[in-house]
């Protein structure tokens, strides 16, 4: 079903296209836009109320500034929709996030109007700032480099790093600050408090009537007149230096304004366009706007998935009889019910409480569970702090996500050996969000560093029994506990806990010949494909070995002294990963074996569904089974 | 020879004892410890002039909180020398540094009063409002939780992040701030410009001046008295709501002081120390106080070495003929030959111009070697932005300092495929400031990541040769370039330029039934292990695979056709390192072999001399060939 722009969309292919528009027909383009992200998004899915929050802005912007020429970096990416329907790719637009479709967030490999790759926050700043050094460098003046950064990314420690480095540069940056006071779930922190003030009060426009009123009803003097320009001046002199955060920063700060008037937008960066140095301009806007619905619930319609765009029901799927849930409510649920016998459990999540599900625990321990906002940096330190005073922390974490706070796992965590608990979720390949947020590195990360116990849950059970060991007093050592997003395996995940010991792998089933060791979920794609291979006579046994660190020696050994054929399968990186970790323990035990690893191989897996990347990979039951296959083939060659 | 303290220091070897002394003696036990802390670094060396500059805050903190039991955490650590004398390490003082003697650094295993292990910078106001939490937590609101972290560390995103946390939380924290305009090397961006300003002149002092100065001269009649008030409590709110940067985070600012003035800082931390909630006192202090030169000279006496403490010579080694230098100082003068030649270079520092060499870039050409900070994270992302322009970058990062900014090299660098060249400095193990600063997993970081390029020169003509290659047009991958801290081995560094093809390795020495494969610097360990192995009648080949990734399987698989001995030789983490990307590489190619996988295990190494880390790790030259040996005696064990 081919989706119809608006007369007017349907006349933009391109931002030249765009600029032939007159300033009356901004407005119903506006319209326009927003229904075509609608009318697409609610059939085809994605990202959804961010788009919508900064239609108004997308417009001006391309009105205004001449992309690609000029630099145009949209922080996180998640609001791009509008501006790739601007730029040419509104053809191909009802292709977003699926398999070698459109991404999801800006890509530079898909169109020169993406400047920079995002999909993390709060990279903006940094990236732009960088191209206007480039082009002060070069001599070049006149390009515009832009960075629209939403406030909850502000709260990122690298945009408050490029703040600080903006500040005393010359660059001509213009840092557009969107504020609608939310990330997926609501922002928290002193900053988007200041935000609230700033741009419901105007204290500096208060003292100056104030001022004003006074000096209005003195008598018209001559000592007045020259006191009052002086005061004013130093008024100003106190505003302009530090009364504001940004200015404090050292950045012109101009707003706020109201992010959905586009006729206002246009002017001002128009205005902005003329004026060298950084800047910062301050505007105001709702995420969602324009559907009901997505503005009462903008957690909710972060991403909705499929929905009737009339009604607003969102699609369900067809389920009969009872189903696994989510690896993530998985977490969810069993967080409270530890922590509501274990008083010294805390959850940390930055910015995360809904995707993470540590909701379900905030919602009834509102003091026990915080949600810091995005900082993943400090989540970690924060947690270590805890940790020192006893606490036992769960510290939720995306897998993609604790790459921005390794140094801190490294250098606060795992070399000081507290026993903070990382739940890494959205391990492995996350699907549609593609290689910005495959949780593919985190393996290879956490393995080589001293003290971490790294375990993978097979299944929802197993998630359990690893969340209750790791808070149970015997571990004192850091703990990950990495799975992935979506459902599980098991329609009965409510099982009393059973202490696991750490380091120790499980027999999943025996076999002959060959032996297939598993790291976490994909276990499940090695059951499915044993199936398959007894059929064709072959029946590998199966090693589920729940930890990469410690590795289970006693049940390696047992293995190495039956097979000679091996196969790792994990859904990690393949360099430095779990098959990487079997090899290191074949050397140091002087075992020798033939040994497939199946795994992330080593380049940018791009998105579409998991099962279509998983199958991309080569491990899905389908090429573990090929794998089997293959190695029972070959002749083993052993040199001697 | 041991070394005095005065009368008064010699009475306190603990906090307590500190307590019993009176408010008059605090001045001439500054002076006592301030000497002692010059008498000790002049002869056994150590950080220095960050020390000095807290001699009175140390004191006064420990004088008014009731340490260990109030949590205090130094940030950075370089200057908590007068803090370990005070607290019952006096004794071991000279050892500091020294293997198997103090920790250069607070290090929670050394001392309940080390409340947290510190090293690189900027975790401390996380770290103790996790400890402030965790009290809440108890019910605990009488623990004071204290972090003093620098205006440099203040500029690191994860300072910000605890802020804008610190400033919504009630928790009961007391971060110092201590202005001394200096890291390392002297501060740079918009928030040492703003601290000035607001440790200079007091704009809101001034306005209120003004005012009163404009006021004092009109009538006095009714209405003023009114409006003034009213005035006055605008611009009341105005300046304690917004117009000081950590007020608008929501937090209760005191300052400035000077730092230097015991009794006043032990009046404030009274006072402090019963308001409740999180507040900032901002003391102004100088680096190296006291000592003339260093006040002078900060960056050179940051750690000096050994000195004459009368003279302020410091003492250099006894040198004939010519040496090699260090590998440091061939990055800065090879990176300012070829910025020369090639006018797209530019080379960026997170703070460390004067340790990484690029200051000899920087003064050459201050527009294209930027010192952006103490911001790993922006540092990465500014390249990746100033790459997507063409230029050709070099970003000089610790090894142990990029993992700060991994997230930032996957995501910004590796995904977008962007050739920015890391030189990573002070890769392995990095001696007397120990495992906080060991560059052990640089290797399992990067090599895991798609598109990047690993390599490490076994020498400076090595490294040069490398940097060359990096910046040719040939080259359009990220380019890592990793080599450790202090001189290299060659006296006639400065050869003409090379170019090496990308992923090829060399053959350093034919030899038989054993091969030793090396990445980088340990390369010579090996040539001395050959030397004397052949004393011994073992000859092994030696090959320098220059490159973890891409490897030379050209190369590899000749040695494979040769060798079913295998050393391998890094100074990096043996779990997912250069041994294991070899052992990856013969599961890959079906070869086997007998593998040994020297490098550094999995464990926490401590501080000492790079010999006697290496040594302790098993990887120096006598470890390699005492490896050889036992591998030329086993018996091979391989299955078939």
């Amino acid at each position: 079903m081919e989706i119809k722009a608006g007369p007017l969309l349907s006349q933009v292919n391109s931002p030249a296209d765009l600029k032939l528009l007159s300033r009356e027909q901004l407005n119903p383009l506006c319209d326009e836009l927003r229904q075509y992200i609608i009318d697409v998004v609610s059939v085809h899915g994605g990202h959804f109320a961010a788009s919508l929050g900064v239609v108004e802005l997308t417009v001006a912007l391309h009105y205004v500034f001449h992309t690609p020429q000029d630099n145009l970096v949209w922080d996180v990416g998640h609001q791009a929709y509008g501006h790739k329907i601007l730029t040419g790719r509104r053809s191909a637009f009802s292709t977003i996030r699926k398999y070698h479709g459109l991404s999801g967030f800006p890509k530079r490999s898909e169109s020169p109007y993406d400047s920079f790759g995002v999909g993390h926050s709060s990279t903006s700043i940094s990236a732009a700032l960088g191209m206007a050094l480039a082009a002060a460098h070069k001599g070049d003046l006149r390009t515009n480099h832009i960075a629209v950064i939403g406030d909850g990314a502000m709260t990122a420690g690298i945009a408050f790093e490029a703040l600080n480095h903006a500040g005393v540069s010359n660059a001509n940056l213009l840092i557009i600050l969107n504020d609608n006071g939310m990330s997926i779930d609501p922002n928290v922190g002193a900053l988007k408090e200041y935000l609230t003030d700033i741009a419901t009060s105007y204290t500096y426009n208060k003292l100056r009537d104030d001022l004003w009123n006074l000096l209005g009803k003195l008598p018209h003097s001559r000592f007045s007149r020259e006191m009052v320009s002086k005061l004013e001046a130093s008024m100003k002199g106190m505003v302009t230096r530090s009364s504001n955060l940004f200015e404090a920063l050292k950045l012109r700060y101009f707003g706020t304004l109201d992010g959905h008037n586009v006729q206002k937008l246009v002017d001002t960066l128009q205005d902005l366009r003329n004026i060298p140095g950084p800047k910062l301009l301050h505007i105001v806007t709702t995420k969602g706007k324009g559907y009901a619905l997505a503005e009462k619930d903008q957690t909710k319609w972060h991403a909705p998935g499929l929905f009737d765009k009339v009604t607003g029901e969102i699609q369900k799927k067809a389920i009969s009889g009872p189903q696994p849930i989510k690896y993530q409510d998985v977490f969810g649920h069993t967080l409270l019910e530890l922590a509501e016998k274990n008083e010294k459990i805390m959850g940390i999540t930055p910015a995360m409480p809904s995707g993470s599900s540590m909701k379900i625990m905030m919602d009834q321990m509102p003091n026990r569970a915080i949600d810091v906002g995005i900082c993943e940096q400090h989540a970690v330190t924060l947690s270590a702090g805890l940790a020192t005073q006893g606490i036992t922390v769960f510290c939720n974490i995306y897998s993609t996500f604790i790459q921005r706070g390794f140094d801190q796992v490294v250098h606060d965590v795992a070399i000081q050996d507290l026993p903070v608990i990382f739940c890494l979720d959205r391990a492995g390949l996350v699907g549609e969000d593609g290689p910005t947020h495959h949780g593919a590195y985190d393996i290879a990360m956490m393995r080589c560093l001293p003290n971490m116990v790294v375990s993978a849950p097979m299944n929802e059970e197993e998630l359990r029994n690893l969340m209750y060991t790791a808070q149970l007093p015997s571990n004192r050592h850091p703990f990950v506990i990495r799975y992935p997003r979506g459902e599980g395996v098991l329609a009965d995940w409510r099982r009393p806990f059973q202490k696991i010991r750490i380091g120790t792998g499980r027999k999943i089933a025996g076999g002959r010949e060959l032996a297939i060791l598993s790291f976490g979920h994909p276990g499940n794609f090695v059951t499915e494909a044993r199936r398959q291979l007894l059929t064709d006579g072959i029946e590998p046994a199966h090693y589920d070995l729940r930890f990469v660190k410690p590795l289970d020696e006693k049940l390696l050994l047992e293995v190495f002294s039956q097979f000679d054929r091996i196969i790792t399968v994990e859904d990690g990186s393949i360099a430095g990963g779990f098959g990487s970790a079997i090899l290191e323990f074949m050397a140091a035990h002087q075992v020798q074996a033939q040994v497939r690893i199946l795994g992330i191989p080593d380049r940018v897996i791009e998105h579409g569904k998991p099962s279509e990347l998983q199958k991309e990979c080569g491990f899905d039951s389908e090429s573990i089974a090929e794998a089997a296959r293959a190695l029972m083939r070959d002749q083993i060659t052993v040199r001697s």
